[in-house]
Parts: C-alpha cells; structure tokens; sequence
C-alpha cells in the first residue's frame, strides 16, 4: 500500500535513479493559496548541505502537475514530482552479487523477484523522503495554528557532536541519532481509541521513513521505569493543562491539549565507506566491501524537517476526521 | 476508526462496565478448525491471575456467533463477545469532577462531548485488550508456522521485580515494565516500501494498546548511539542470515528472514491507590485522590500474550497480502 | 471486505440459521438519542407480514450491546445483534447435491471450498438485510433534514400488482419488482468525482442487498435513448434547482440539490415451490427441484425500506466526509 | 476519495485543461513486460477518430515515470501521465456565470467554493477517462486469460444508429446510447457477499465514468417484469455452467464461472452547440446558451474502451484479493 491517510491522504511514488520522485495528495480542502515557492524552506532544509552529508545535488524543483488553479488549491488531487537529475546508477551493479548490509538490497530483490529497481535503493531510497516533505508543506498549511519542530538531540550518542561527526567521517563510518519532534497549540481529541489511537497515526507514518528504529511519545521507555505516582501527569487547569508533560500529550490514544512530543531513533547510514565484510551471493564466500557511491554519514542530520513533514500529515489528517463527526 | 487490516480485518467493540466486549474479523480463511476451548490457553494468560494484577475476575468465555460451521470457519465474518459479568460500576462516578490523571476520563469527555461511557474507561479499558487476544488466537491459527513470544525483560526497571512488585503494591503505587516480543520462522518479504512497512503496521496495532508509550525494532534507541560499521547486520548465507540481527529482522521496512524482534515500553497503572494531588475540575480546587474500584499494580504483566496477539494479526494480515500479488 | 463507508462505517455479521446476525456501526456521532424502540417502525416495515412473504417470522428486536450510554450515543462502536429464533435447518440439506439455481449455493460451496454455512443461505441470506435497515435507522438519525423514501413501481411489470401475485403465488411461482427510492431536501456537494461518485457509493451498497440486479438514477436508461437537449436539466434558480429533473439530482459524480431519484430491478425470489429442472451435482443428472422451505414469492415487497437504508447510510457517510474539510 | 482497489488500486489526478492528467497504480506484480507500446491500442480506440466524437486532438502518448525497470514491472507504484497540449481554455470561461446544464460546472463551483479549475470541467472531464484506460491496459496484463470485451448495442435508441447520428450532429445536437460489456472465462468466486460483491465493486467503478447514468447485470430490469421459474439459470454441469445466463455471471455477488454480463446507459453529451436555454447566475435572468467549445456528439462511441479498463481492473483486484486468502 502506497497511500496513507482517511481524508488528507498521500500516495507516493517513483525511485532514486528513476525519472522522478513524487506524491499525489488527495483530500486538500480548496481555496488554500499554494506556490512552488512555498515549499523552498522546508526542501532545502531537507538538503544535503552540511557536513555528514551527501555530495549528490538536486535541485527539487517541485513540479506541480494538477490540483491547483491561479494558485490556489482547487479541492482536486495535487499530484508534485520532483525530477532525478544528477544519478549516477553505475555505482549501484554490485548489488545483484553483493547485498549491502543495512540496505534492503536483499529484501527487495526477493520480494519482486529479482525485478526491482535496485539503483540506488530504487524505491527504497530516502530520496522518497522528498515527496513527503513535499506533502508535509501542504499539511502545515491546513494547520497553521500548530507549530511543529523537530530537532536533533544527539548524534552518535553525544549532545556536542561535531567532533565525533568529523571523525567519523574521517573513518569512513556513519552515525545514527535521536531526534526529538514537538507540536504546540494541540486541539484536545485527535485520535482513536481503538485502532487509531494519535500514536497508531504517527508511528505508522514515522516507520515509513527509512532508518528509524524506534519511536516513544512523552517519556516513553523511561515511562517503563517509574511508578505511577511519578509519571501521571496531574491536571492544573480544565482546558486539560497537566503539571508535567510525562504523556507527551497523549492519553488513551487521544491528544490531551498538551503539547505533543515524541523522538525517534535513527540508525547510522548503512552505507559506509569503511571496508565491511559480508556474503558474496554468487560466489557465497565471505569478501571485502567497500561502497563507493554518494551517501550520507548521519542521516538524522536531515530528518527533523521530515519528522515535521509527517506530524503535519497526521495532525491535518486527524483533524479532518475529527470535523466529519 | 475500530478497524485494522487489509485482509484479515478486526473491528473492536464495548465498553468496559457495558454488557459485552467483542471482536469482528474478517477474511478468514474457510476450513480453519475454530472451537471455543482453543481460546482458553490465551485468554487465560491475559486474565488476571498473579501478584500485582487486578481483582476483577471475569469468566472470559468466548461466545462465537457467526462465521463457524460444525467447529471449522466458513470464510464469512466471525463475531466474539465476552460477557461482563463482574462489574461495579459505582467506583467510576467521581472521574466526571476529577478525571483520573494518565486516563483517558478527561479527553473521552472532551472528544464526545461528556457523553462518553466513562465507567471504568468505557471504549477506552484494557478490557478491550481481551478481544485483541482472541483475535490473536485466530491469527495464530493462520500462521501456524511462525512462533511467536513475548516475555518480560523488566518491571520497574528490575529484571528480578518481585520485591519491587510486592513493596510497591504495599505503596499503592503502580510500576511499568519493558516488554519484549520475537517471531521465529519469518517468512521474507512481510511489509511494503511505503507506507505499510512491518514496523509501521506493527506499531500501528501495538499503539492501540492502552498503556504503551514506546516501541522499538531490533537495538532501537540503542542503534541512534551506534555506528554503521557496528550496526549493520552481515549476511551469513544466502537465505538472508546475519551474523547479528541489529535490524530486529526487518530492512528497508521488509522482513528479512531472521528473527523479528520489538521491545515495547508500558507505562505504569495510571489508578493507583495511593493519595495523588490532581485538578476537581468542577470547584476548580487541586484536591487529594485516592482510586479506590479495582485495578491492576502493574499492567505490563498481563501484556505478553496481548503483543503476542497484535504480531500474529500484523503477520497473518501481511501474509496474505503478500499472496495476493 | 464485511465494511463499508469512510467515516459512517459498517460492518455487518451472521448467518440466517446461525445464532444471530449483526452490524457494527463505527463513527456515529456522540450524544444521539437511540433507544431500541427507534428500530421498531422500520424492521416492522421489512417483516414479512403481507401477502407474497414468507411465513418464517422472528421477532427481530434490536439487542444494542455497545456505543449506548444512558439511551444515547457515545461516540463508540455500536454493535446490534438480532436472535435467530425461528430456524429449520432440516430444510435445507439438499443444496449439497442439488445447488438451488439463483442462489449462492454453488459460488459458496466453491468460494468457501465446501464450508459455508449452507444453511438457508448462510451469510448470503436476505435476513443479512436485517442488520442494514438497523444501521439505516442510525444513519436516518444522523441527516434528520433528509427526506428518504422508496416506493414500489411495478411487480412482475404491473403497477396494480395484487392479481398478479396472488396468481403466482398459487402456481408456486416468484416475482420481481422495480422500487424507486427518492431522498429530497438534499444538500448540494456530496461525492467525489473520482472515484466516490454518489452513484458510485449509492450503487455499492445498494448492489450488496441480495436480488438486485439493476440501478439507474434519474431518467436511467431511458437517458441513452434521448438527445443532450431533451436530457439535460435547465437551470431555473440560483440553488440549482433545474425545471427537469432528467439527472436524479446528481451531475458529475456530485448531489446537485434537486431530489436524489433512483429506481432498482428487484429479481424475482430464486426459491419457488413450483418444480424446476437443475442439475443434480452429485449424480450428474438434471433432475426435478420443489423447494420447500419458506421463502418470499416477491423479494421486492419488502425491499422499499432496505432501499431507504442503505441511501441513509451512503448520504450519512458523505455528509460527514464533507465536513471533514 | 481519489483511490479503488484493494490491492491493485488506482489514483487518478489532473484536469482537462492542466498540464497533464495521470495515474498511480499500486499492488502491481513484479516481472510483467510493460512497454508504452502496450497503451496504443486501447489509447487509439479511447480517441475522437470517428464520426460524432470531438475534433479536440491529442497525442496521448503515456510516459510512465517509476514503477518499471528494464521493460518489466517492478512491484513498485506505476505513475503514468499524459500531457495536455491541445488545449484552449478561453473556450470555458462563461461558465461561471453560466453553469452548463448537464454538466458538472454548479456542483463543483459550490462544492469547491469557486476554487474548482473549471475549465474545460477540470477534474470532472472526460478526459480522466484516459488514465482510467492506461490503468486497465495494465490491468488485463494481469488477467491475461479473460476476455473482456465491450461493444455498443444502441445509440439514441437505434441499432443502426449512422443515420440518426449524422442527423444530430447537424443539428448541434448530442445522443447517448447502450453499451455491453462481457467478459469470457471467468474464474468461479471473485466478489464478496457484504460489501464487496462483484456488481457493487463493478458499478462502483464504472459510475465513476463522467455519463453513465444506470447499469444493469444479466438480465437486469427485464429480470423485474420475469417469474423465478422463467428468470432462474438451471445448472446443466458440475462446473457450473447454466443453460440461461440471466444472473450475468453473477450470484449472491460471485462470480460463477458463467461469462460475466452487463450493459449500461449513457446519456447525451451535455454540451450541445444547439441553444438551450438556462440561468445567467449572475444576471438572474433565463437566457439563451450555445456552447462553443470542442465536444462529442456522442460519448458513447468512445465508451466501450474505457467500459473494459474498469472491468478489467476490478477483475484484477478481486482475483488477487481472493489469492489472499
């Protein structure tokens, strides 16, 4: 299934080496002013442009094909892509013999049978994270009373992480991170008791992001160790305001008003310079290997704005479902 | 929305201190043997029967009502009710003053506009985690191959807990718990790309589960410290081994053929005995609680077979969508 | 799939000769009056109690065991059940051998590779049409401005139908009919252009009633017989009301405010007690049939109130999809 | 909703106007040959080459941009678009004084609250029926063993219709007509009691079809005016093949093995060069309209192509659907 959503609802498609990436995005109310400007920031927050990160350049200029009328959306699918210009798919071939650890070089080709796209991780590629941050654009329109913002906890296991960042480089390794995302100015009611309780719809979409791990609202796992005297959260106020926060604005699956906080964990890149030794498929004997290509060292450098892109999704989402009642 | 899955499909339904809860599904198979007495050894595992866990005892007989024909399952949508016998419903009448803190009384009277059942949570009970389970033996049934189980890493941050379980029972307080869950035998290929990957469906169920406030895949949060020439999982044979299993048996959101593995967090029991300070919304006073009804210390133990349950229906719903391409 | 609608959902469960048949209804609204008294004058409407209808009669009251709260909606799952009581099941034995022609016996048996529940139809049966007109008389609640009426046109193609019925009733043979069903008061903008057309979803449900074998909506065929300046509807108010009404309420996939008219072929009832020759599975021999059993000379005679339901229940859902943007 | 389908399901998204009108097709197969060669044929029998169809002339050329790698399928979404070169939209721009009866103009204005692209009926326009073509293209790949075929029975009532035809094009005037669709060796089973049977899944589908007014399935409303004796398809093998085939195909919503039947309506083109009086919105004043523009005569020529796309890709869907189980 390539769409997510009840009423906002987003399909997304194409692979890294492929023509383009793009989304198709159903359920945009009409009448919300929308340019290709709109989506600069966001996209170029997603960019590669800092230390840790890809050399490969795009330009994602966001094509909109359908569903907007003299700038405005018109009530009608928006279909966006986003062509893939500079690729380089020579670097992918050895593959087929050698599936990159981490990668789902493997998966996929016995999933379809030897028939997918494998260049570039294809259709697994985080250049898919484009179209969402695409659709996270539109989404945060439709909700401009809550802000949302994600940002990088720690890499590498540190809060100060430039210097391990540079020497990880240095080795040709890569780095995973925590990224915390929060959402203020929550409407009280969003979500489902069962089955689609607000960390169902987050979790969801958020594990559709390649390399996350894993996902805790408020404290979390920490929440698994304290006692319930500590970690309920004791009401001051009747708009729902509570003393500490330690639900993340969460209780029984419905947002309570407070704000919303989640992190995630991010997995280092798979991909690493760094000499690893895994199977030969053909000659199924162990061997060396090191991948060339253009890949990021820390992945979590560039996910805030996409974690942003997906709580705007869902929030925009459940607060249309909760206005069908 | 009380539907989850694309083919094996349950719906959930009741209240807590209603006549009944129950459980839909559809898309099973015809021909499956289906009794009654196959129900008992799961339903037994959930019921609370240890130290720490509620005084509420109920019988739990599964009433099947339709989609089973001379002890086999016809293919048509199987109905399972249990029946609430042991209630007490006067215990729930002050949350409509003083929602409970960690519950949901505050944001169900919110979201329904004060007409929620907010006996004992109503819709939003741990009660409800009992047709889960039975849907879960139904699942299991279809996926025969695969073993599923789930233990108890920690309670209260212990791995041996009884002594923090009996003195904080003697507190009134309550204690969470770290859970984790395996299947064995995975076939490859589970989840899709995008949106539907294995972890975005398991968390999406998991999630619905009252209690749970974290979840993560493999070494998790763990890996976000790591780095790629560590974290990433080796082949060790063509059919997709790895020398370790870092990625908790899934890449690129597809299964890989090792061993699934998750860790849940689960909050402690928000109704504690113990007195809490919390907001009477209708004097406006913060005031003194005390939770008298009946609850459970800690409702991380009865949770294994409930996320035993959740992965088999994830499974045997994946499996046949895997069929159907 | 047992569910149907976005937000307005449904799903339905049982056997004809099984314990009981049921509907679960997610995404009503909280704090509607709904007592069982409310079902009683439209599952009257739908017993069999005239001339031409079958003398099994059940006394079909409505057990609402979930989503009720102090006789009002809470916003939670509601679940209906109705008690089959009057069952013969001996009646229906020989459909192993000898599949009845018109009814779902074969595809059954087939489908469900021999473990349906063949008994009077199993889950094919029209006792399932019960648990519709309930979840219709919920939906009725939800749109209380809609004025939704389905009226007979002909029986076996005569408008004064009671001679002709009655004859075929003595010659142990069945009728069909045509009903139209009328929804005034409509709002303009419900459905989608693609691909929830109001005809798409209004043909949906209306297709899942057993015995339909035909809808069209406004003039039907008939329009494919007329020229674009007889068919279309001039505009003579700026509410859209036409002079004509040629398109049953409905341009481009969308309601457009005049009265929604559709008219279904209704076949007549696949069970007769007159003798008919069919093949004998078993012995491969065509052979004489008499059903016995009890069954409906004219399906169609109490089809005017499942019509209403399952218009109730398409504008209800839409209704509150328009809402949510 | 934008979206059909299960698991092979489809999203379609532009305007008649716009840069371009396209689908996203997801749940197809990995390994199936796919070339833009595939598309010519079905795509030139969809285009305005004959008497009584539009002059508007375009390429039509389908440019498939993910999905397919070397020549084949890949498992993954298949986006497909066309562009819109021959467009001349200063044609539409009365419409939004003047809505255009039979047309979508009023309810898109209103639904959409004046954001709707209108020209050229924007999203409602016929010309969405092409992707609708280039899904089904792909589609019958994946049923290779069905014959689908459709063919025109009737157009403004005439069987030999060239006479009739011509009359009215000189007239400025616009017919509809009756088209049949059957489809040959089709598998035993496809379709579901409640909701999905086979009709609903169908009608749903085709009445998304800018035009179709009624559909009917085997003997349709003529099976209203028949008896049981008369109207009942005895069985003559063990396969289930009948000596009538007045169900079309089709019981208790499944398919039987009989070829699969049904015809529908479709009205006159509403866009007729011959005055027809209507309402200025504006001016609030009854005056005389002739639409200029580009426009068929009679949809109906252009119908059976598109009639067996969605055939075809229901079929698709339910015949992997019922793999699932």
């Amino acid at each position: 299934m390539n769409s997510f959503g009840q009423i906002f609802r987003i399909s997304i498609y194409g692979e890294s080496h492929g023509k383009s990436v793009g989304v198709l995005i159903d359920g945009v109310p009409a009448g919300i002013s929308l340019k290709s400007e709109d989506f600069e920031k966001d996209i170029l927050r997603r960019k590669p442009n800092k230390t840790g990160t890809t050399p490969r350049i795009e330009e994602d200029f966001p094509n909109i094909t359908s569903g907007i009328f003299n700038d405005k959306t018109t009530g009608a699918p928006i279909n966006i892509y986003f062509e893939n210009k500079n690729t380089k798919s020579s670097d992918y071939d050895f593959v087929l013999q050698t599936p990159r650890p981490g990668h789902a070089d493997f998966v996929a080709s016995r999933k379809y049978k030897g028939f997918n796209d494998y260049r570039g991780s294809g259709h697994f590629s985080g250049r898919l994270s484009l179209p969402l941050v695409a659709a996270g654009v539109i989404a945060k329109k439709n909700i401009p009373e809550i802000e949302i913002e994600a940002e990088i906890l720690e890499i590498g296991g540190e809060k100060d992480y430039s210097s391990i960042l540079e020497k990880t480089i240095a080795e040709g390794d890569s780095l995973g991170g925590i990224i915390e995302c929060t959402a203020k100015n929550m409407p009280i009611g969003l979500g489902e008791p069962f089955f689609n309780s607000l960390e169902s719809m987050i979790s969801h979409l958020i594990f559709s992001i390649p390399g996350i791990k894993g996902i805790e609202f408020g404290n979390g796992f920490e929440a698994a160790k304290t006692k319930g005297s500590e970690n309920n959260d004791r009401y001051i106020s009747t708009d729902g305001k509570t003393a500490t926060n330690n639900a993340g604005g969460i209780n029984g699956g419905i947002s309570n008003g407070n704000d919303l906080i989640f992190r995630v964990a991010v997995k280092p890149t798979s991909s690493i310079s760094k000499t690893q030794e895994t199977l030969n498929f053909q000659t199924k004997e162990i061997e060396n290997l090191n991948i060339e290509g253009r890949h990021d060292a820390c992945i979590a450098l560039r996910m805030p704005v996409i974690l942003e892109a997906c709580t705007a999704i869902v929030l925009a989402d459940m607060i249309m479902v909760n206005k069908a009642r």
